[in-house]
C-alpha cells in the first residue's frame, strides 16, 4: 500500500494545550505536543526523529542482512533552525553510532549511503536544500 | 533555543524488530516502529503527522487568540507515495475540520494561510515540490 491516511485529533480541546494524537489507518499512533507542560515530542522534533529513524531502519536492516553482529545502535541527532519564522531547519547532523563485534566501518557507511541515495522516503521528502551531514562511528562491543 | 538535539536508540536490538526511541534534550520522547508487529508510527507516518500537527497547532493558537469557541478539531491526513524507491511523498492532502460555535470559515482559512506562509517550520523544511492541498471544513457544534 502506497497511501498513508489517518486522523489527527486535538486532545487538549479546553485550555491552552496543544496536544494532538494522530491515528493512522495502519492502526499505529503518534502523539505530538508543544509548550511548557508538553508530554510528547513537538512536530519539529518528530520531523528530525523521523529522518534519523528512517535512515537507521534502513541501516540496521542492511547490517542484519549481512549477518553483522550489532549490540547497540544510536543516532545522535542535531538540527539547527532559522532564527526567524518559519524557523525551518537550516542544517541537520546525524551521527550513526554502531556498537558490535567486528562490524566494519565501511559496511555501516555503505548501508547509510544506500539509505540516503535510494531508500529513505523521509530524506527524499525533505527540501534537498537542507544540508544533512552524516557521521559514522563504530565501537567494538 | 533554536537547536534541536536528541538521541535515537534501537530498542529491538535482538531479533528483526525496528523499534527506535527518540529522546530529545527538551525531555520529550517519540517512538518509531515499522513492520508487521509494530507498536508506534513508522517514520513516514510520523512525517505526515508532524506536518498536520504543525499546521493545526498554529491554527488552533490563532483561533484561540481570536476568542473563537472551538469544541473539536480534526485533521484528515492523506499522503500518496511513489511506487518506486525512495517512495517519497508525491502529494499530501490535509482537511482541517473545525467544530465550534459560530466559528467563521474565513477565520480558519486565514489562520491556515498564516501557518502555510509564515509559521509552519515543518512545511518549510519539506521539499517545496511536494504539493500539499488544504481543505477547510467548519461544523456548527
Amino acid at each position: 500500500m502506497n497511501d498513508v491516511t489517518g486522523l489527527l485529533t486535538l486532545q487538549t480541546i479546553t485550555g491552552t494545550g496543544l496536544r494532538f494524537g494522530a491515528h493512522f489507518a495502519s492502526g499505529r499512533e503518534v502523539t505530538f505536543d508543544s509548550g511548557a507542560d508538553s508530554v510528547a515530542a513537538n512536530p519539529v522534533e518528530a520531523l528530525l526523529g523521523a529522518l534519523a529513524a528512517c535512515e537507521a531502519m534502513d541501516v540496521i536492516s542492511i547490517l542484519r542482512k549481512k549477518r553483522l553482529h550489532v549490540t547497540a545502535y544510536h543516532v545522535e541527532m542535531g538540527g539547527e533552525r532559522a532564527e526567524s519564522h518559519p524557523r525551518r531547519y537550516t542544517a541537520i547532523t546525524l551521527t550513526h553510532r554502531v556498537t558490535g563485534r567486528g562490524v566494519p566501518q565501511a559496511a555501516v557507511a555503505e548501508a547509510l549511503a544506500l539509505s540516503e541515495g535510494r531508500y529513505c522516503s523521509v530524506r527524499h521528502t525533505l527540501d534537498p536544500a537542507v544540508p544533512v551531514t552524516h557521521r559514522v562511528e563504530v565501537l567494538e562491543a
